[in-house]
């Protein structure tokens, strides 16, 4: 009998995880004795809080991130062919979602190994919910380039699928290029576009609102460094 | 003082809330007595075992469907412009997301009304996750047409979506066309596409699973009247 992969979603920034998680979700994660992370770092500071059943100590981790070599990855699964069973954290929120993570889980898969989804916060979901837009049909593109013609380009070109096809189109930026990434909205999408930004989702600072370009010119937000997503509806 | 919208996620199925949703998000539910609903007979039975602070009886619901005039959805949010908070409820899963949710949230944002996502599941989030394929862009997409031949042109346009942009394509389909929809995938798609079917997540009868369509070939699952979500990846 093989191990199953759990898929953790953790917090969104420093708070409980009680808050943000299901107790049947914690107590999965006390269970577990082995870890696949982005950063074991981050993971231990997530997991010290928790009344893991073993201590910290003794947890095992493996490191996925986008430097691992991917011929790697199957063997972090070697436990859960033997009957144990693993946890995929990501640095923040769902793995596998904007992360790293899914080359974990095809590997799974191929080996037959049951993979598990938790539920948990998604600044996603979260932000598509509190936009007002079309929930129906929506797309996440990720990172938009960094260099800012083709960041313009991108842009333009999200407003105008977002326009045409009726799909509102989420996407994220490093938090220390905000000001950038509204500027940059705010300058080249039309007047009546309707742009949410969403940030410090869950914590005690969240900041979400929707409204139309013409709008937000007249008062651009002071994002700081807070985690943000944004989207272009309709 | 305006009252604020909670957007509240429901459970995937027949199943305690407690085991999918946080403490702090049950405690929030407790203390409302307004909600927008799809349905009042559902929202009923989702409230019933929650402990709600007032009786179920003495809970005040507007029915928001698609079948809504639109004009009316400002007026369900009365009591908030007067300073009390409202909760939106799908009928399972994340509110706004797949329904007709996103208009009032729409109004609250132009009435200046606070609009507050709360965690829980997403059928979604947690397919995407468990699916291996790329989540770092990825779209939804609802609903597949109905008649057969415009679903069967739907599929292998989003076939080319998957590939070409390397963009995880989900969809639903209503329960009970889940054999036709396996039909038509499984015949219509090209042998290495990667296909997940998701069906009952959360739920003890949870089956989630990705193959290339070869593979779903040689054994296509019976799904039943499931409820399930489909990916297509690269």
């Amino acid at each position: 009998m093989k191990g199953k992969l759990y898929l953790i979603p953790t917090t969104l920034g420093e708070i409980d995880a009680k808050i943000v998680l299901p107790d049947s979700v914690i107590a999965r994660i006390q269970m577990l004795d082995e870890f696949v992370v982005e950063e074991i770092r981050t993971a231990r500071r997530f997991l010290s809080p928790l009344k893991m059943s073993k201590p910290i100590k003794d947890l095992k981790f493996h490191e996925l991130s986008e430097h691992t070599d991917p011929l790697r990855v199957p063997s972090f699964l070697e436990s859960a062919e033997k009957g144990s069973d693993i946890g995929l954290l990501s640095e923040a929120g769902c793995p596998c979602v904007a992360d790293p993570g899914s080359i974990l889980v095809r590997a799974a898969h191929e080996m037959g190994i049951e993979v598990v989804p938790l539920v948990g916060p998604s600044s996603l979901m979260l932000t598509l919910m509190a936009s007002g837009m079309n929930g129906q049909n929506f797309a996440f593109v990720g990172y938009l380039p960094k260099e800012q013609g083709a960041r313009i380009q991108k842009i333009k070109e999200l407003e105008r699928t977002a326009k045409s096809k009726n799909q509102t189109q989420l996407f994220i930026e490093t938090p220390y290029r905000n000001a950038h990434m509204v500027e940059d909205l705010l300058k080249n999408c039309q007047s009546d576009t309707r742009v949410c930004i969403a940030a410090d989702l869950t914590l005690p600072t969240q900041f979400i609102q929707t409204k139309a370009v013409a709008e937000w010119r007249k008062s651009a937000p002071d994002l700081g460094k807070k985690p943000t997503v944004f989207a272009i509806g309709a």
